[in-house]
């Protein structure tokens, strides 16, 4: 998808501070020069401490503004089906535990990117954004039914009949959902990020980090760290991050 | 769309306490005969004393869970774009100064079914819930795009892609989203609710309601109040509403 003109239009960006949506965000604002409006959410994760390294990030590509909206309820309602949120009582499983197989694995959060999209939709309808940005990849991934390219082209089309914007544009000119890093490998998002400034150091993938002093440190052992380092080996850049 | 066997399948009903969303309560649980989980949520509405009705409606309905979402920062989100939060400047519009105007109008909340849907879906997916039941309708309505059956018809198909219950599910047997009140004229609405023992005293539709007593006194001139009082009228029985 092309993005539209002016360049400096108002744009939502999905930013959890990991590896996938710094570098989104890095193009929204970098590559395509759109009034960024960063959008995260504390649903009670495991990984809470991104979002730390999510209003950094923020504050570093410039933001109109950055709100993180309190999911906490999300979280709890999941807790018994998802090992990514804190309440719950199923560990992460290790990448080794995950090899061959192809299953949608326990860190899978029920319906989390469609809640997200669609608060991404409430507000980017009030700032009057009709771009959306996220950092979702169908390539080196953990298997997510709503990281798929078919979730995003669906998403899409309910936004453009959900919503006032949508109505109001109607067919080509309405919301559009900009998922740029879907068929790209960790290597070739890493390399794309590095071309527009973005420091990975101050980037958290790990689905069970470990905070010591004040830093998150990767467990190393979880499917993102593993995704994560392979794309920096294959980037053939040191890989930033700091592991327990 | 029909209804999936067995009888006591689990289904998520999002439940406002209002005439509506109370009536399809009463469609599921009773003419469904579904095990029913009722969703509301607390948004910063004006009206936020349905949430009272809500829990006496569960209640009488015997449902097997009701949970009160707090999406807070959602009305904050929102509070410039709708007159609908009580955090908004805006003031809920009379239903003459509506009259003739069809345009949306300023008690719309920017993608509040797509956020309540997604909710829904979330839930639905650690239940194992196929089934989800929204009291929308486009008949006698505000004019909301998201109480349109192309809305609920791309959501249905959004919500099979981005879960694991959609996707292991596939097709016809996955996950249905019902609307039975999309076509209904809310006279129609209300025949149908009292055949089913629906107790409409103790439903607020009211935009912008004022407690008294302990009471939810409705204010008799929003469109909402209209839209309910004629369809009491045109179904020939008397109005249990308690206006201010």
């Amino acid at each position: 998808m092309s993005v539209r003109e002016p360049k400096d239009a108002p744009a939502i960006v999905l930013l959890s501070g990991g590896l996938d949506s710094t570098t989104v965000l890095a193009i929204a604002a970098r590559e395509a020069g759109q009034r960024v409006h960063a959008l995260s959410f504390a649903y009670g994760q495991r990984h809470a401490i991104e979002l730390r390294q999510a209003a950094r990030q923020a504050a570093r590509f410039g933001v109109v503004a950055h709100e993180v909206v309190d999911l906490g309820h999300l979280g709890k309602l999941v807790a018994s089906a998802s090992s990514l949120v804190a309440a719950s009582e199923l560990d992460v499983p290790s990448a080794s535990a995950r090899a061959g197989h192809d299953d949608i694995p326990s860190t899978y959060v029920p319906a989390r990117n469609t809640v997200f999209l669609s608060y991404a939709l409430a507000w980017a309808e009030v700032v009057g954004a009709r771009d959306i940005w996220l950092g979702v990849n169908a390539v080196d991934y953990s298997g997510y039914p709503d990281c798929r390219p078919e979730f995003i082209a669906a998403f899409e089309t309910t936004a453009n009949l959900a919503t006032k914007l949508g109505v109001s544009a109607g067919g080509a000119e309405g919301i559009q959902i900009h998922a740029p890093l879907i068929e790209l490998h960790k290597h070739e998002i890493i390399a794309r990020g590095l071309a527009l400034g973005v420091d990975y150091a101050e980037t958290v993938s790990c689905y069970d980090p470990v905070e010591r002093e004040g830093v998150a440190l990767a467990c190393g052992r979880c499917e993102s760290c593993t995704l994560r380092r392979a794309g920096f080996e294959q980037a053939g850049v040191a890989d930033p991050t700091r592991y327990v």
